[in-house]
């Protein structure tokens, strides 16, 4: 088993993979890159992970990266916020992050003396993100590993790659995952808001994976019907 | 041609690099990285450089990345300094530099519509770094292609990648580059050493290019004796 960093925001995805590799016994730390998002809480949430882990939890400040770039751009220095949602300020605040993250992650499995760095990201994402589909993960792999020749020998591992959020929910029950201590919510709320896209696509994966769940959330109906529109239109 | 963000050390090379961009008429910024290098003084001869060509300067601070890096491994929360040669520094401070600086420039030129990034690696640098060599440049290119799929289309350009040090003084000549307006000493004092590995390489190249350099040097002889004591080893 290759000793791994895994990248972990404090979802349930990530967190699921923590405890996965935690349990094929090659966990070496968490790594977790606080942007300036609004759900902030998840934060917390990978750190409480690394502690059940008992692994070391390696917080990255990138914000101030984002906003270089987007200060340079409209001469404002200020991260924006207010009524940008999470998932654009995200982009806002760092075009191209997830290559950014990717590579200080590579750069911390280098120094650690890490042998892999995993990421949880799955199929449901291919769709939207161009980095999260698999020619972009292949590619990332063979340009770390010409990067790092003769220095590191380090492999992406991406698990949940061609696997659904229900599958990864489905592991999380088998691993005995405490999802309540995972944060999925993009408000940034004192509780998840059941209504927002993330927040409905936890809410069905852990019904698919008949998951016991006692997360509270402001709105524990709203994503049936959600799904039940969406399959409608199909 | 394509509008082109050139990441810039202010060094011989990347100034020359923004003198060759500037002249084919698509240079659109410069980039320069501060990674709490010891010859700081390179960045003032990028910001001089950007102003001579009349293009806008950013400057993105990732020393904070580097010691997030290296104080999780030591506990230290220190930027090493002092016996480290600037070199060590760097690797040290910001390991998977090169990757992580080429990702933040993706991510600049992504936000300011740049059509690509150039950077002026050489073919001597090939044997001694890996992220320099053709290999590692491409599946550099490849990957941001798949990352910013839908989002942005902008190649990596390297037009020195296959030339040599002395080629791009060549250059410098013909385009009229100001080579006492870049830097190139490791050590960071006044005037250039003339003693360390890029200074011996910089007047090394000027000579070869019959370069006028009005360049102070501390030592203006040393590197002729290193060069021929090279020499004799081959």
């Amino acid at each position: 088993m290759k000793k791994t960093l895994v990248v972990c925001s404090g979802g349930l995805d990530s967190v699921t993979l923590a405890h996965h590799i935690a349990h094929e016994q090659s966990l070496l730390a968490l790594l977790t890159f606080d942007y300036g998002q609004r759900h902030r809480k998840e934060i917390g949430y990978a750190a409480a992970c690394a502690k059940r882990l008992s692994v070391p939890h390696h917080v990255v400040d990138i914000a101030p990266i984002g906003q270089a770039l987007t200060s340079s751009l409209t001469g404002d220095s200020d991260v924006p916020e207010g009524h940008y949602t999470a998932e654009n300020m995200a982009s806002t605040v760092v075009p191209n992050r997830n290559v950014i993250m990717l590579s200080i992650a590579f750069g911390l499995a280098s120094s650690m003396g890490a042998e892999a760095v995993a990421i949880a990201v799955h199929g449901g994402d291919h769709f939207i993100y161009p980095d999260c589909r698999p020619d972009f993960i292949e590619a990332f792999a063979r340009m770390q590993q010409l990067a790092l020749a003769g220095v590191s020998d380090i492999a992406l591992m991406a698990p949940f790659l061609h696997q659904s959020k229900a599958d990864i929910a489905r592991l999380g029950v088998t691993l005995q995952v405490p999802f309540e201590e995972t944060w999925s919510c993009y408000q940034g709320d004192a509780v998840h808001c059941g209504r927002c896209g993330t927040c409905v696509e936890r809410l069905e994966a852990l019904h698919l994976a008949e998951a016991r769940d006692t997360t509270p959330y402001a709105d524990t109906q709203f994503w049936r019907q959600t799904v039940a529109e969406h399959a409608a239109c199909i």
